[in-house]
């Protein structure tokens, strides 16, 4: 029954109807960011959630209960902890950064399928900050926080080399990611997300870090 | 040449390396409006340009001279007097709407090939205005005002029928549209782009109005 929570909506709709974005414009890298928000019955997540207008915040607060707010890494805190306090949502973030992650988190998130009902959780390797996460949402959408991107429409890139601190690691950890089976969408937090083929855009971004 | 105007661009990348959007979230729609420049050496075109932030206006400039503000329908005029009193470009817009159009033109666009070198014009019927215009920029990008739109991510869609002046003519035109081969990407003046595929969706944005 999503039907009633989809009524009124105001932040802009994916590919599924329990799915949604907000957007913020990144003056330095000529990207747009995005945080992202699944619906559930059980309660709703949010993805590295950027600052919210008030437009936004009314209809994020009329798709129902947020029950969880999942960070990718330390550098997609955003503005994680003020929302958690409006809205007393549970934050879990990395396992591998929780020595130095900048906020409190209830859950240190590792590696593991069904970690809320239709949620699995990848860990990467060699990304900026250590055990970076990636999701999988309904075994069809690829969530990505910083490693994979996409500075141009329709493909996906990752960071620059002189950002990773392992290169090798990083790029075994997209390949991983673009073995996963059924990916339609890719949802990145920084830049255009692909909303069809999704496995196909990955495979095609394997093969030009292979090169 | 194009390299050297690309150093230092701030407007987002689309998925050829002479195009770029600016957008605005518009809250009564929950979908960005886009506004799209193409890059050319014999002067830019920007197609129903947004308000510029003064970041993006300043890179505007940085990419070279706007020679030609092109308007897909009446109500689409956004900000082109401003940015044409400002670049000293010149506006076209649709000949349909030339008697009661909001702003002046220096050109009033018919249906044609060729319009400027890789720029096709195609007039549309049925939609919320007369003669809608949409574009084709070198072969394989499809630019759409108001009739053809984007609501959710990957799909197209059209009008509600409320707002068209006749339904069974703006279906035909789409059908038009759709039968352009060579097509990849649809830029829609409101809501997501499709970079890939083009032609594809088109098809099924044409079954999906035919049910």
């Amino acid at each position: 029954m999503l039907t009633p929570f989809i009524v009124g909506i105001v932040m802009k709709s994916l590919h599924k109807n329990n799915l949604f974005c907000w957007s913020q414009f990144d003056e330095d890298r000529n990207i747009d960011f995005h945080s992202y928000l699944w619906v559930r019955e059980a309660g709703n997540v949010v993805f590295d959630p950027l600052p919210l207008t008030a437009h936004d915040k009314s209809h994020l607060h009329a798709l129902g209960k947020v029950s969880h707010i999942i960070l990718s890494n330390s550098d997609h805190v955003r503005n994680a902890k003020a929302l958690a306090s409006e809205t007393g949502a549970q934050i879990w973030g990395p396992a591998a950064e929780k020595d130095a992650f900048p906020i409190e988190c209830s859950t240190w998130l590792i590696e593991g399928k069904g970690v809320l009902d239709g949620l699995d959780v990848y860990c990467l390797a060699g990304s900026k900050t250590a055990g970076e996460l990636a999701f999988v949402i309904e075994a069809e959408t690829l969530l990505t926080g910083d490693l994979i991107r996409a500075h141009s429409g329709g493909k996906l890139c990752i960071l620059p080399e002189g950002k990773l601190k392992n290169v090798a690691d990083a790029a075994a950890s997209v390949k991983r990611l673009a073995a996963i089976e059924g990916i339609n969408a890719i949802l990145p937090g920084d830049g255009w997300p692909i909303f069809r083929d999704g496995q196909k855009v990955m495979s095609e971004l394997v093969a030009s870090i292979s090169q």
